[in-house]
């Protein structure tokens, strides 16, 4: 089997750069120790060797599809959803009364990361299912919490969150999905989804759809918009299922992600969909971000996870192939050298690294803090936890997916003209991959949210927090002759980013709003080469403290420190060519 | 029928900014005039609309594939051939004489851009043929040209070029393909050649591959190779085709490009493989790159046109669908705007514009130097235009490919959700175009080409000379005020860029070799960003110029200045990040 993961970048992320130990003292985490985390991602390689990776390229090639108003999918679903219910994959986060294992974000995010890069199609089913049960343990009744989630946790019943509609897209502000309230407990609902990742497939017996929609006379807007929870069956009087009249109306056939159903979704066509509704009414879009922070998250990882994969197979392929020769070598019966020989090679691959692994360390960071503020007491700690998370949240999802589209392309490139052939997986990996910058909001509304929303709140201070920690982690490497070049230049580029947004700010303040968030993108585009930046200093100091404890080999500990450097060069200068763009003249737009 | 091609930016391209009409008054163009031009255009267009774009989708759906040693392809290939060269499409840059049409470069690379923008699949079929048949017509003995031209020009016959074998890839000098001569003036050839597009399908009545291979005996590496003319069905002696001994071993499937066959063949498995010599022994290489360095300015140009029609298709979806408001109008009742109004979208559209037509800008002024070289009478003068060429050919195939792949990408994330299904043809397009990276030299291998041969080429000649064009263009924007700026601008980057290639090159002469091109695709990047900066002066230059005489609606040439502006403020900052890469520190390979 073709490496698609590493278990050391993990236990490194994990276990010297972002110390989840410090999580074990909580009581909640009391009964991990360090030997449980290698044990639990071991067994997660150990799960997708067998039943995710090997059925990779087969859902690509026989991909979900619609058929007499049901999804087929290839019938390692089913086996896929099962499997990871009865090794508790699924509710792993939860309570351990609920059906959980209490483990970490950071843990569980890891694992679900090896079940991406084995194979994202199938991973989807499971993630999706996790995430929507705990939408119902967080928020739901006890009722609803034992009707749905044990089955879900179980992987019998799939979970899925159902926002999108046709004629509102990305603006949640316009969805119409009605819902009419009986006397009975229920609501009656009424409405279209489109784009419902795991709507309908041939692996799960129920499927349970976490759905946005309005209580008749909601106010307009999102303040009107209420959650609920929809079964495709519902649990009659005698607890038998029957037909909860959810229609699968059709499927959208996609480049990639072709074994991940994506369909659309009928309520109430005979008026006969129940509907139950998920904590207070109008509430639906604040509890529903729940979710979809932790997918935001989620995708980001998943991005960098599928670059991983990609990354390793033209790693791979480099250190195989023989061609041509090294500048200099005119000697035509020279033998050719492996194409890692040759420099453009490595700046392809040293570019995929650094984005994938940086991208990863943003991503267990942002793990931790959700721990962390899970686990504080302190309610200051606890907010400030919460607000770096909520600034971080965007540009993990963004730089991790816009970058790692960009990383696995250079993965391709890597293999020439084989990249482009059905022979190897590099393909599939670049057309699965490219939806993942269009999830759970685009680059653009992420955009918007970082410097629209999250720079501004609580009057700028989780900008702030985020410029300290930066601080912080520069003041660390101060101490290190070797690392304190980094340092210096991360601290210029801080200042950078403040001087920018202190002018980008202004135009909020002057009113001008159009003005403000024109180039959100281009922001972004800045802030996530820098915060990617402030991560390689953070995994240098790590590899630099714990290289005498030789968990890793000397190797590994020195390829850290050459992605940092190639990092400062090859990919940070551009953050000052976006503050050039974002501060001199008016964009030609607005 | 959406849009796919506009006809008016062709026309501004050659009559405005590339003054074809200068071509006119050279004997071998004085049958052409602008309106010649104008008629041209809209054929290529009308037959483009009835022949190529209908199939552009089913192409995909039905793709070419081996069976019992054969290639089947949509029968619509067949009907392409003959269409286009029933209409003369297929031969008509050559002589009068040799059943063309005297067409300049600069107008047959426009009207293959058009067939590229509607069905880049169908269109490889003809490029590679007329290519291949020009080759034939330079370099032949005229019994070659008579029995092969005619009915490769009249698109019975297909042409392939053959060098690629599975063990030297991109490494030329290790291919084993043999000839060994007789004395019938034939030579029998052996071996494997992969990746031959367009090798083999079911619309042509022969394939004439042209093919390198060694002579026996000859010298080993690039100097030993040479070129050979070999047909899958010979002539014998009454004139009957027979089989000559080319197997088609297999095919590979791809990505994109699905209508395009991609196949793997055996010359001589039972020793009757006949081939004749094109031109002098030992001399393939050099003939081939007549052929290559078209094919890479075709190949830029396509990528243009690929992304022209993805752009064309994002534009019209972005005026059509509504969704959201615009910041600041916080009434939920309001009705969405169309996203165009949004300025996220209105940048990533600006984006594609300024790559494509600054692409496509700079295609067409490489055409008219290859045109101007041919007509010039003045030696000093023919070699000039010579050198400019050569230096700008790599950079058009890469700036116009890479950038191509990025511009296609930002029209599928306009669509949102709807880009990634099969429902709307961007994913195609995304797909399509991403080999065009790879096809005729990869950027690495266009990156070394640039820096480590054509910027040292004639002492620096080729590079004083593109230095001093962009200068000129520079001066004459200096008369208007408009334009100073930019001129100032594009100087700065001018001085910038050769000291950067000063740096560079004191590697070279100090044999440090690998140092010198270990970073040749990040000076690649740089070049690229400046050349095309120069393009829209250049551009601007012209709308300024000719706005008044009104061919083309004030709007059209508004959008001109637009788009300079935009990519003065957006793209350009980029080359000063790369020369910071270039010449701070050393690489962290090599």
């Amino acid at each position: 089997m073709p490496p698609y993961v590493s278990l050391d970048l993990f236990r490194f992320l994990l276990l010297e750069a972002h110390n989840i130990q410090d999580l074990f003292e909580h009581p909640r985490f009391a009964h991990l120790d360090e030997s449980a985390v290698d044990l639990v991602l071991q067994a997660a390689k150990d799960w997708s060797d067998v039943e995710l990776y090997p059925y990779f390229r087969v859902m690509d090639e026989q991909p979900a599809h619609w058929h007499a108003g049901r999804v087929r999918t290839h019938e390692q679903v089913g086996r896929v959803l099962r499997g990871a219910g009865e090794n508790g994959w699924i509710g792993a986060r939860d309570d351990f009364d609920l059906g959980g294992m209490q483990m970490p974000e950071m843990l569980y995010t890891a694992v679900h990361g090896i079940f991406e890069a084995a194979n994202n199609s199938a991973q989807g089913y499971l993630g999706l299912t996790g995430g929507a049960a705990r939408l119902i343990t967080t928020f739901g009744s006890p009722e609803l919490i034992e009707t749905y989630v044990p089955k879900m946790y179980a992987g019998q019943w799939q979970g899925t969150m159902a926002l999108t509609e046709a004629q509102a897209g990305s603006s949640l502000t316009d969805i119409t999905t009605s819902a009419q309230p009986t006397t009975e407990g229920f609501y009656h609902l009424k409405g279209h989804k489109i784009f419902i990742s795991g709507g309908d497939h041939g692996g799960a017996d129920n499927f349970v759809h976490l759905t946005l929609a309005r209580i008749e006379g909601a106010p307009p807007g999102v303040k009107g918009i209420s959650l609920f929870v929809i079964p495709r069956m519902r649990p009659d009087a005698n607890n038998e299922l029957v037909f909860n009249d959810v229609q699968t109306a059709g499927d959208f056939q996609k480049m990639g992600q072709r074994g991940y159903s994506t369909t659309h979704l009928v309520f109430g066509e005979n008026d006969d969909c129940h509907g139950w509704l998920l904590g207070q009414p109008h509430q639906g879009l604040a509890y529903m971000f729940q979710m979809m922070n932790e997918a935001r998250i989620g995708v980001g990882h998943s991005a960098a996870a599928v670059a991983l994969a990609a990354y390793l197979a033209a790693n791979q392929y480099a250190h195989e192939r023989p061609q041509g020769r090294l500048p200099g070598n005119r000697d035509p019966l020279a033998a050719p050298v492996p194409i890692i020989r040759h420099a453009d090679v490595q700046r392809m691959l040293l570019t995929q690294q650094v984005i994938i692994e940086g991208s990863l360390s943003l991503a267990a960071l942002c793990c931790r803090l959700s721990d962390m503020e899970h686990a504080a007491i302190d309610n200051a700690q606890k907010k400030d936890h919460w607000l770096l998370l909520e600034i971080l949240t965007p540009i993990v999802k963004t730089y991790s997916t816009e970058q790692g589209i960009r990383a696995v392309s250079l993965g391709l490139q890597v293999l020439g003209g084989y990249g482009f052939t059905m022979d190897f997986p590099l393909q599939q990996y670049y057309r699965d991959i490219r939806i993942m910058a269009i999830y759970e909001g685009t680059t653009g509304i992420q955009s918007l949210d970082l410097l629209g929303r999250k720079v501004l709140a609580e009057n700028g201070r989780a900008f702030q927090l985020l410029l300290a920690e930066m601080q912080k982690t520069a003041e660390k490497a101060d101490a290190d002759p070797e690392l304190q070049p980094f340092a210096q230049e991360l601290r210029q580029e801080c200042r950078r980013l403040a001087e920018v947004t202190q002018q980008l700010v202004g135009f909020a303040q002057a009113g001008k709003v159009e003005r403000f968030t024109a180039d959100a993108t281009v922001y972004m585009e800045m802030t996530g080469l820098i915060v990617i930046a402030w991560q390689w200093l953070h995994l240098a100091l790590a590899a630099q403290q714990h290289r005498a404890e030789g968990r890793f080999s000397p190797d590994f500990y020195a390829q850290v420190l050459r992605c940092l450097r190639f990092y400062f060069r090859y990919e940070l200068p551009h953050a000052e060519a976006n503050a050039r763009t974002l501060t001199q003249g008016e964009p030609v737009y607005v």
